[in-house]
């Protein structure tokens, strides 16, 4: 095996095999897991492919891939059942027999004094392996893996089980490349997580803003995963530290008021902001119904910054709970300015905590009027002496809307606590983007 | 474009396209959901691949996928950004040319209107299609998909937004394969929803219990969305109503204690249940931190069952608002059977509802202890007159401990109320499949 030079790039290809992930009653996440192992070590994979346990497809695949690509990483089909057909595939297309591989059955005898059972049911079929393929040990399972040259290709076969797989390759499969390629490892990216634009649009501001030389040795990649939006910058040449730096500082400026973080997403950024600041959180909910609360609960360690929210959804709560005044419900209705605030100012009162988010809006279908159409909504954030509300209106079906108000009300108390303008223009024009979840 | 015969063997594979699927930052589910509708269908789904933002890789596939299959679905890359090439690609490979396509731009304005947006920084770019592509419809998002027949193919190219792509492809794909091509007919007669019990689990029972000759003249399919399962079959031949009867009871005599719906997710039996029986709901939630209160309040027209959810997550909270005594916690712990009771106790103590669900229990990944675990959870549920409380262990990472906690609990109210014994076993057998989401 050749070492390949710097400069060169090294592609790849991913095949998983199986009739479960082929018809789409398994997410194929083997897929994903390698291709993202590849892909950081600097390996360019171009393409993944699934096909059935269907012998001659996986014939014609890896003979195909093993011809277009320098490595080929397979996983499945390596058991001893009868649709187990990768091992065979390998064989048919390497021209290499299959023979009884030594270290396999020495493999099998250790399981079977380890967890006191008999292999001899499948030992014959799996100690089968291409002549001359090298055994990748599985530490967790029974069936190993191997590697082998095919065509162009340094080919890895992996089992199908995701743990089995995943362990695999990080144990026998990682190592290997290191050795046999050499990578350029002064590959830098950058990563902007921006809320309150929509993908089109934060493309449209940088392919406006920032001169096109800045861009230049960089591969662009824009990732909307609404409300959010990922932007991506991977260097695909050699750059001066100074030019990597000019860039960075371009798009900080370009997307300022949008960046909440380059690494992690925007719930756990507030958590960690309250941490830091040793502050504590409480909730008002009325028509995010607990979003907001689940969203802070999710990140571990959440008690440290988050006390209690309530969801307040009948009026009758909102008295009882927040002390909101029936006559200020009657006056303004449960959605308006007044309410929100108050229902902050009551959360805030009971003590629990030192800064308060709450919410008050018509998530839909239902409820709407013409001067508060579906979509409304007030949110009040800050701590018991600065407290300020602002109205948005998120015209987009129930589901989102909460998502959104959810989102948009933790981004606004995370802008306060952080003294950025709370006044920013919020723009979402992806939104259909984002329904989903 | 012709109609196949039946006993043709249609076949098809499946493109997805980005480099966000390509690297394995997004598990590609977009993939999964085409193959298992295109199977549902009847048709034999051979390959799927995945490529990235890059022109000449999607050319080069698009060509050899439509040179050897008859059905090409191909998703995402039909935005206006940069990256979006999959549309080009279709005109290269085609030799038809993009021209402006006047549905689109028809589509554009309306979206304007409705949306109160201006899109002009993506008109020029978005209303280009390969000159002879029939538009696909998209109306939850900008970009339209369309169709060609390109080489042997019939090629339909959709949006690679889950959402987006999901609604042209039951909107739009399937009816056009269903009057293009003939499918075996398989109608679907019956579903079951199944909670509390894994699908491997499922599929053991319905094996062992059922005389296989009921299952005869139909499809079984299992469907795992954890934590549920469906049980799906689709009659493939003819059978007489009585045998379809015998079969059907069956299957709920196999299923009994698990099944919750034929038709609809359980949070919204439940809302529909409390809606009937004019009851209404209250929470004390701890450890779920609003996961249920979140799940109530996603249903519309929530608020005529769900009143309020208080998120105490702090001792302190607990006490305040559910008045949990400081001694009852001192001595017992916040995760007990006693102050899980005591928080249902208390909510209902406040009459803003009749029926209540009460959860306290260690998420992790830190907090257990020998005797409480991480993954302990205490489920109070039931009227002032009539409160129940389990005690269930959840060992499964934060995530799925809340998801799964919160579902039980909603579980175990429905059952009280519809008077189903609240003592049945739950068993989770997949739960390596479940992590995800």
């Amino acid at each position: 095996m050749k070492k390949y030079q710097p400069g060169n790039i090294v592609d790849a290809a991913v095949l998983s095999t199986g009739d479960e992930v082929l018809t789409g009653d398994v997410v194929d996440s083997n897929a994903a897991f390698m291709s993202k192992e590849l892909t950081l070590l600097g390996v360019c994979v171009q393409q993944k492919r699934t096909v059935g346990d269907d012998l001659e497809m996986i014939m014609r695949t890896i003979s195909d891939l093993s011809n277009s690509h320098r490595i080929l990483v397979v996983s499945g089909g390596m058991g001893a059942t009868l649709d187990d057909l990768t091992v065979k595939a390998a064989s048919l297309v390497s021209g290499r027999p299959l023979i009884e591989n030594g270290i396999v059955r020495e493999h099998l005898t250790a399981i079977e004094i380890k967890r006191q059972i008999n292999l001899d049911h499948i030992r014959e079929r799996q100690c089968l392996y291409p002549e001359g393929a090298k055994i990748l040990a599985n530490s967790i399972g029974i069936a190993p893996g191997f590697y082998m040259k095919i065509n162009r290709a340094d080919c890895y076969f992996l089992p199908g089980v995701p743990k089995e797989m995943r362990n695999m390759f990080l144990q026998e499969v990682l190592g290997d490349l290191k050795k046999n390629f050499q990578f350029d490892d002064t590959r830098e990216s950058m990563r902007f997580f921006l809320f309150g634009i929509g993908e089109s649009q934060a493309q449209g501001r940088l392919l406006r803003e920032l001169p096109s030389e800045l861009l230049n040795p960089f591969k662009l990649g824009f990732r909307a995963d609404s409300p959010f939006v990922e932007v991506k910058l991977g260097l695909t040449g050699s750059a001066d530290p100074e030019h990597i730096e000019k860039t960075r500082s371009a798009l900080s400026e370009c997307f300022k008021d949008y960046i909440f973080s380059h690494s992690q997403p925007l719930n756990v950024e507030l958590v960690e902001l309250l941490r830091q600041k040793q502050l504590s959180l409480v909730l008002a909910e009325s028509c995010t119904g607990g979003r907001i609360a689940s969203l802070m609960t999710e990140v571990p360690g959440a008690s440290e910054a988050f006390k209690c929210g309530l969801v307040t959804y009948s009026n009758q709560s909102k008295e009882m709970f927040l002390g909101v005044k029936k006559k200020c419900l009657d006056r303004f209705g449960a959605v308006s300015r007044e309410v929100a605030e108050s229902m902050a100012r009551g959360i805030l009162e009971t003590g629990t905590g030192d800064m308060a988010i709450a919410v008050s809006g018509i998530a839909g279908p239902g409820g709407g009027t013409t001067e508060k159409p579906v979509g409304t909504v007030f949110i009040a954030f800050g701590s018991k002496k600065n407290l300020e509300t602002r109205k948005l209106i998120f015209p987009f079906g129930r589901t989102y809307f909460q998502k959104l108000a959810s989102y948009t009300a933790i981004d606004l108390l995370r802008r306060k606590i952080l003294g950025l303008r709370t006044n920013i223009p919020y723009y979402f024009d992806d939104l259909s983007k984002t329904n989903f979840s």
